[in-house]
């Protein structure tokens, strides 16, 4: 994926240098690469090739990256730490950021229209589809205008889950769909894997916000207890330590009882799953 | 074409709602539609349906008015009226202008996968693949990038037109291709379409630099003076405005050259060249 990533991104050496040495910093320093194992454990199960879906997964990942050096910048979450490393806006610039977050995001999409990548055109366009509704203001970028405007308020449950639905959830289902739709599933597989990515979705932010209450910035690589400091509703605040960790369990449990039915080749789903909610505690 | 914008955008009254309505005040808030002008112009010369042409034009536009909202903030040009109104980060907030940008870049890809646009996928496919990459780090993006790197300094007109490639022309270029491949068109011809599109493009340019060293803020509808503020090179700087409009000229005439052939279908494109270059001198 690493290789994928390095290829699918313009050379340092192309015009504008500065711009596209920044893009690759944003995206070839590091991360789990949660999303782009969800697409090959997704294609594993639909049944496709691996020149597919790591074109999709780069795609994916580059919405990805471009999310978080947005979401870095002064005027969000004002983080300098990311990955261990300094944020994009510090070690460039705010403008060059702001550019390498835009051209990120239009490199997804021209990824994922411009290689073959699924049997028929048509569907491929719904690929575009999908990944365009799921990082736009009915996704993750509208998860991010949630939780905007929830710093500082007390919210239900519900509208935690809301937020959280659009700002992690939709591009967690957009890997897992675009993973399938690079091969053959039925309309019943389809859904089932639909409420997987679902669950897994919401247990990585439920886990996210535990992991930022428990541990400490070189563990996370990331500027620990942020949330509590900008006074963010998480699912801590608003459930405790113990109730959080048994929410993602439940969702754990849920996810791998979507994948019933699929047999073997649901494995790396499941492991996923697994890897996603039981990662640090 | 109004219409279809405040269509396509997402209601007011969707969640996230401060989000959608300042997606919705940097779309509708006026401007002159060049680009949606460009490719119902294009697809005219193509032969093809207006409804096809309608989702081409919101999205190039959709891209247009993003790229404005990134430009007009604090980290860019800083620039606080744009169509003679506050810029989206003075009205609602920065936080809220990044994320409309990257929303309505996002809903530009989705407007142009969702809808049949062209007479088969593949051909959908090439369309979504040629605004990504207009949009992108090789095209606006970039341009931006080239441009920031060039503040304070001494271009060559290779240089700056370099830079306005990029920034401006690839845009341009994008919404005349869009339109003709909405239709049919022979190689030859989308060929002549192309040197017609980088001469208008180029123009387009021109022609913005002798207004805004020309033009009072009043009459421009954004802060006037600001490339020479901000030392920015520009064809004024470089030619001084009399050549400059010499310029934009030559680039008017070789661009209803490339037309010839065309017949009576070019109306419009060829009226749109003369518009370009003539809107204010």
């Amino acid at each position: 994926m690493e290789q994928v990533l390095a290829r699918t991104l313009p050379a340092a050496e192309i015009v504008p240098q500065r711009l596209h040495a920044a893009m690759r910093y944003a995206v070839l320093g590091g991360g789990k690469r949660v999303r782009p194992l969800l697409v090959f454990a997704a294609g594993e199960v639909a049944g496709t090739h691996a020149d597919r879906l790591e074109i999709a997964a780069a795609a994916v990942e580059m919405i990805h990256a471009y999310s978080l050096v947005h979401d870095d910048l002064p005027c969000m979450d004002d983080d300098v730490l990311r990955r261990g490393k300094p944020t994009v806006h510090v070690e460039f610039d705010e403008a060059t950021a702001l550019l390498v977050g835009d051209s990120l995001q239009s490199l997804a999409f021209q990824l994922l229209a411009q290689y073959p990548l699924a049997h028929d055109a048509h569907k491929q366009l719904e690929m575009v589809t999908l990944l365009a509704v799921a990082a736009g203001s009915r996704g993750m970028a509208g998860g991010q205008a949630i939780d905007l405007a929830s710093v500082g308020k007390t919210l239900s449950l519900p509208e935690l889950e809301l937020m959280h639905i659009h700002k992690t959830g939709a591009l967690i289902r957009a890997a897992v769909m675009l993973g399938a739709l690079c091969g053959e599933l039925s309309a019943a597989k389809m859904a089932k894997l639909d409420h997987f990515a679902k669950c897994i979705g919401l247990a990585f932010q439920v886990v996210d916000d535990v992991l930022d209450a428990e541990a400490s910035t070189a563990t996370l690589g990331k500027t620990a207890g942020k949330d509590a400091q900008q006074n963010k509703p998480t699912y801590v605040s608003l459930l405790g330590v113990a109730q959080a960790k048994a929410l993602a369990e439940r969702l754990r449990q849920d996810a791998q009882d979507a994948l019933d039915g699929f047999g073997a080749k649901a494995q790396r789903l499941r492991a996923l799953a697994d890897f996603i909610v039981l990662r640090s505690f």
